[in-house]
């Protein structure tokens, strides 16, 4: 390989790299990989995430391995694309190139940016040590090993009011995300570390769901709102609605004017958009996206293509899409085939129309909501249709089987099978996570 | 609980505290806890391991949580049994307590340490960085990320030698473990990361097993050892005897007077038993093991007990006992067993007597080995029992179905299912893994 890429070999393609193989980027990929266009995959981790899964494997119930594949197994029959693990340092859109962190640097012809997202503490950056997010399988290990570990630190607990603090978790933000957290962790303490514990008692262990707005699942409909509330609140979780955290201190947090004595915090509030986008100069969002117009370019920039979590797309109804799963899968579907098109033919790209397969969240056994258009599912309808839907989009079909053999095992006996800490993620010594040597978010 | 751990509900039991739950305490711990009679189980980890298929989640075959199962899970339905997450800093023979890191202190009236064993590198300390050995979970994460990192780099290398050298991967010490290693890598490269790479080749990678003593697999048979050594051979491995390992350097590995460029060195050779034991006062041997007496007593201490890898144990011929999870799990089971009876009756304890109940390595697909007595399987056949052994060995039923689908699917497939780094292994700036924090051995 030399530093113009692979496309020596066919010296009249146009060199095309694309950054991040998530949902979008890696459709980018099969669509040019299917054309026999020649692609460079790039990105710092050596495999695909399946981020809705993410937080199973923060609560102990899926391992690692089952919600991630190798980007390289992914597009191994796709000869024309090459995968490199690596990380963008510098975009320099003047001369079309790509600096690595390590120094390499790509030439490209197009450039698609699908770099997704990470946190966002709205000034606090502070806090990003105390309430970690998910957006990494580091992130869920981390979380898997905080939870698991406040237990144990409760067993060991002489005082009654530190054993009741350590079993103190607090989940900010009450989107899908935050809502799945608690539903799953209040599960977690309630049916399968009950049993467990000698002095602990994990089914007394508190759970806090703190949204800043006036409901959680603020994108469902006001109705489908209560329903998950109510849910929660038969799980044992407290929901605070109208309640923006003030502070997250060492062994705190404060809301509403008060301050808790917590032994858990886990941000699931607020988003922000990879780092990378600010770097080709185009406009972007409050939340660092950038905008691109309806072909998916950045505004400006008539080579450069940004998808997913990374771009602000707006509908022609004015309105900006969600960071959801299914609009990156989409724009990925739209922009590779619509490229391959116009390198082959000419043919001019076309604008991207989102269509959504509806709104899901889960939030416990025999509980979810599901919104499309008219039809509204809850309960045991939505959980099921949810479990199969998440099992059917699941990369690889060893994934599919041993996901679903997981998810039938710990129905039918309560168990969860992850719920292990390595000692690379906790200080057994001071029973705390090591400090973090960088945020999430790519 | 108070610092005299959790006796206090019955005053007239003597208090038993365990320290490690790998196959000997967990045993010591059943048993006990069959009997209705209070004990404390301390580990450094939440986890037991099931050390034997460790190389298969180094080599990416299987995920860490398949082979590792919470200790507090498998002592849930001993009540009288408390698991406490702690690591032990010292220990006071006369005053019968135990201090741990984070200032807790215990008191026994019987202590049983099976805390194992970790690595040895024969006084060279620096080879401890560059060719990390198998011992925990962590260890094997460490060493899949090195395996696959060393392809990603090669991947992105521009000159052939430094390809050449990126994969090259060195496996010191020729025993069970240093074979397992040896074969199963060389059947990832071969089999499953072949076809995902363009410009490097991973089938030409090259694995080097170098033992130091005239053959491999010294404690089996020499026709035995001949067996597997030609099967390393069609695998590709290039097996070295007789090479003790001079040197071990940033890239490079020296042995029999020759400097080889090497990617990834790893290390299967040296034991040391777990620095606790020589705590204890008691004569140790040079592995750093404690003498115990026939009813596994530390030598000269009438109170405390060691088995497993951390202890001496000599059959009546004179022989030392193997570091084998079959020794320890008999130790522990004796000695529960004993311990029990004789707080119950006052009956004397027993002498151990060691069963064997076979030696057993895995070379590859269709090929290992198997010796007990005068029965000596190789091939197909001792492929087929020790997999069917192992399935059967591992605890709890969820592992048992898991691991026997993924070896399942990996025979008809070829694929593996965990090749999968996550940021908190290694550096992707640098595509080195972190400095690690501690060495390994518990």
């Amino acid at each position: 390989m030399n530093q113009e890429g692979t496309v020596a070999a066919q010296p009249r393609a146009p060199r095309i790299v694309i950054v991040g193989g998530g949902f979008a980027g890696l459709e980018v990929a099969k669509a040019l990989g299917r054309a026999g266009l020649p692609a460079v995959m790039l990105d710092r981790q050596n495999h695909h995430l399946f981020q809705p899964l993410l937080y199973q494997v923060a609560t102990a119930a899926l391992s690692a391995t089952d919600v991630a594949e190798p980007i390289r197994k992914v597009l191994r029959r796709y000869e024309s694309v090459q995968v490199l693990l690596g990380e963008v340092s510098e975009i320099d859109t003047a001369r079309n190139t790509l600096r690595l962190a390590d120094g390499l640097v790509l030439g490209y012809d197009y450039l698609v940016l699908a770099t997704g997202a990470g946190h966002s503490y709205f000034g606090h950056d502070d806090w990003a040590e105390r309430a970690p997010g998910l957006k990494t399988l580091g992130d869920a290990r981390r979380i898997r090993a905080l939870a698991l570990l406040a237990f144990e630190r409760a067993e060991r607990a002489i005082e009654p009011d530190e054993q009741a603090r350590l079993m103190t978790i607090a989940i900010v933000g009450g989107g899908p995300t935050g809502v799945e957290l608690a539903g799953s962790l209040a599960e977690l303490r309630r049916y399968t570390l009950a049993r467990d514990f000698r002095s602990a008692r994990p089914e007394a262990a508190k759970i806090m769901l703190i949204e800043a707005g006036p409901r959680i699942l603020p994108a469902f409909l006001p109705e489908t709102s209560d329903y998950a509330r109510r849910r929660l609140e038969k799980l044992g979780v407290d929901v605070f609605t109208g309640t923006p955290v003030e502070d997250i201190g060492e062994d705190t947090i404060t809301f509403a004017g008060h301050t808790v004595p917590v032994g858990v915090v886990l941000w699931a509030a607020g988003v922000a958009a990879s780092p990378l986008g600010a770097q080709l100069g185009a406009p972007t969002d409050r939340a660092g996206r950038v905008m691109v117009d309806e072909c998916l370019r950045a505004q400006g920039l008539s080579n450069v293509f940004v998808l997913g979590d990374a771009a602000a797309f707006t509908d022609p109804a004015g309105k900006p899409l969600p960071g959801l799963a299914q609009v990156a899968k989409q724009q990925g579907i739209h922009l590779g085939q619509g490229l391959a098109r116009h390198i082959r033919t000419g043919a001019p790209l076309e604008p991207f129309e989102y269509r959504s397969r509806g709104n899901t969240a889960i939030i416990g056994r025999h509980a979810a909501v599901f919104e499309r258009e008219r039809l509204r599912l809850k309960g045991w309808i939505a959980w099921l249709a949810w479990a199969i839907i998440h099992v059917y989009l699941l990369v690889g079909f060893q994934h599919r089987m041993m996901v679903s053999l997981q998810w039938l095992w710990r129905y039918l006996t309560f168990e969860r099978g992850a719920r292990v800490m390595t000692e690379e993620s906790f200080d057994v010594r001071t029973a705390r996570l090591p400090t973090r040597t960088r945020t999430s978010g790519k």
